[in-house]
């Protein structure tokens, strides 16, 4: 069994979360700003270190390949993604490139040969915090978004995805997309809900991704003054929206048990303490690992919507901005990595994803599974995002042991 | 029965209305502004040219004094205020001063006697839509506010307002407060709401104001991402702040026939569509002319915010950053505005007023009333805003013989 080595691993992790830490041991790097130049910089060092063929393509998505003993053989698939969240945690994305990292340096530490080439993959823009939208650097490569107008894309201060590819040097001469047929591809990622941990477990091996469904609602009431306004006269948009958001938190509880339902985004006009809201624009996201459900779950909420402006004497406009499929994850590349687990004897278990990742997009292109290592307290996409360390420690142990197995495949 | 020119009114109204006039026959005049400036300007030209003693205060409170037969008599203070909301309506306030100021023209055209002084005032900055806070000139003047304090409040800009006033040159040099003791006060103003449309009447007598209070509320949940984070571990701000919506509107049916309930602004943070919303600010507006049921609804407000944050397991504060009591403007000064409201012929009803106004704090230094016209479907504080004209008249009949009626009292 190929062995990782532990303090390495660690001291890798704490070095690359220097770069754009904050006060709070939190982790503020955003794609392609100065301080992911500085983490891709290093990123690059550590792949030439090991003698890695490196590459940067036009989206700046950045390669490491390893040659297998089969120069025919098609490669394995892994990494994830270097930027971060604003103000965001350590854990996500960092720790699936830096387990593939270890990964390799595990190989040439022990000299195991591998039959198929292994590249190691640092995904542009996975969060989509700066330039939208997210999965950028996957979805490009997998030919789901089109390169050319993500290029174009800019940031709230103007700057196009291109400039600033340009800006850090990271707008690399290779051509967006995969240059040969792929075996297969592997990415570990914090898990981001509470599961793992819940149950004691330090794997999960995830097998899909829900699929899920983004509403858009603006509701038109009349702006009234709070004082001389009767009720029986008032249109108040807010009114309906609160009605829909207690509606939405409500079907969480309809058609399937995995059903999660949120209204993250709600903004009120004009918003002054004694006039009645004329105008509330806000979101839903529902989500399912059944996709009927989540077609059902958009009705619902379409007929609560009605109702509560109906009830309210209110118009409204009502947009699905988005919806994805579920994804199923290769069966195989599961297997392989649940055989893995059991092998390092790792605690484990099969499950779902109910965020998207890198890996949805790669799963479109060749056989692809995730795995999870618990986040504390479900936390992420915040300053306090963190992971037991020997939670961490053996998803690498399995993660090594899973592309071992992969990388070796028939 | 001192009769108005109608044709002169109306004009007057039109030129008036040209000066911060919106391209859909709004009124966008912040205090102490540009247009502010213009319309002072066109004040105090036709308080001049009716041989009126103009001055101006340190708050920019401009008053007109007409000498009346007893040179010793208290005088009858009337007036509104010429500033608007932004891109609000041309009735508001506005119609105030204009109808005090054709009291005085048509007093003057027919040479009638009043034995007391007659003061018409146009207050600074009634809206408190630019600075902080509202009814600031009247507030000031009746030291109901502190006035150092106030001439340091600063706009967006960081604009105080006593550098407004000098920018644009009504800093006046007069003490602000009375100079001697009032007999009375009337205010006629927009109805802001529909009563008096609904009963097909042209004038209110107001007889009081309701008593009001505002809580800010801010709830403290988690920021989860709305994928992976199962519904049982949700601490949702929005949902407990929603609950807190529907209720407030709900509580509009407790504790008495009057009672008006809104939440007038809500902020959520982060605010975005895939995370759980973490904080949201709110406000709560409660008003009743019944000061104990104003009380009993903060209570009752205060029970539900703790119920919807108990529910959901998050935190909250609660701030009650205002409350006023009730306002009974004088019974003499309404029973004589009903009295010439009968003399006239005018379709009328005494009624409460929902919202504050500049007579609220006269009020408290002489007695007051106030006459409403009705605003077509209660609109206000916006360009829709309307009074029809024939009704606008009609107010301005029983204002003059409301005013000859106080200026010749004992």
């Amino acid at each position: 069994m190929v062995t990782i080595d532990p303090e390495r691993f660690r001291e890798t992790f704490e070095r690359y979360s220097e770069i754009g830490r904050t006060d709070a041991d939190g982790l503020h790097r955003l794609a392609l700003s100065e301080e992911d130049r500085e983490v891709r910089d290093l990123f690059v060092s550590d792949l030439e270190d090991l003698g890695l063929e490196v590459r940067i393509d036009r989206i700046g998505n950045v390669f490491g390949r390893a040659e297998g003993t089969d120069p025919d053989a098609e490669p394995v698939l892994i990494g994830s993604h270097l930027d971060s969240q604003p103000y965001g945690g350590r854990f996500d994305g960092q720790l699936g490139v830096l387990s593939a990292l270890e990964t390799l340096r595990a190989f040439d530490d022990e000299g195991v040969e591998h039959r198929r080439p292994i590249e190691i993959v640092n995904w542009t823009n996975e969060e989509g915090s700066r330039f939208k939208p997210a999965l950028m650097g996957s979805g490009a490569f997998t030919g789901e978004l089109d390169l050319e107008e993500v290029l174009e894309h800019a940031d709230a201060d103007g700057v196009t995805v291109a400039e600033a590819l340009d800006r850090i040097g990271y707008r690399g001469d290779d051509p967006v997309g995969p240059r040969e047929e792929y075996h297969s591809s592997l990415e570990l990622h914090v898990e981001q809900g509470p599961k793992l941990e819940d149950e004691g477990l330090s794997v999960g091996v995830v097998e899909g991704v829900f699929g899920m469904a983004w509403l858009e609602v603006v509701v038109h009431g009349d702006a009234d003054h709070a004082g001389p306004s009767p009720m029986y006269s008032r249109k108040d948009a807010l009114v309906a929206a609160s009605d829909v958001v207690g509606a939405v938190r409500r079907l969480s509880n309809r058609f399937a048990d995995d059903v999660v339902t949120t209204v993250g985004e709600l903004e009120v006009a004009p918003g002054s303490i004694n006039v009645i809201p004329s105008e509330v624009r806000f979101t839903v996201d529902v989500r399912s690992y059944d996709d009927a459900v989540v077609g059902d779950l958009v009705e619902a909420v379409e007929r609560e919507v009605e109702t509560a402006c109906e009830r309210e004497g209110v118009e409204y406009d009502l947009e699905e901005i988005w919806r994805i499929p579920h994804t199923e994850f290769s069966p195989t590349v599961a297997e392989t990595a649940l055989a893995a687990a059991d092998a390092v004897g790792a605690s484990h278990r099969a499950m779902v994803s109910g965020a998207g990742h890198d890996a949805s997009y790669v799963n479109e292109m060749t056989d692809t599974a995730m795995l999870f290592v618990p986040s504390v307290d479900g936390k992420t996409h915040n300053e306090a995002e963190f992971t037991e360390w020997a939670d961490a420690e053996e998803g690498a142990r399995v993660y090594v042991e899973t592309v071992k197995r992969l990388a070796n495949a028939k």
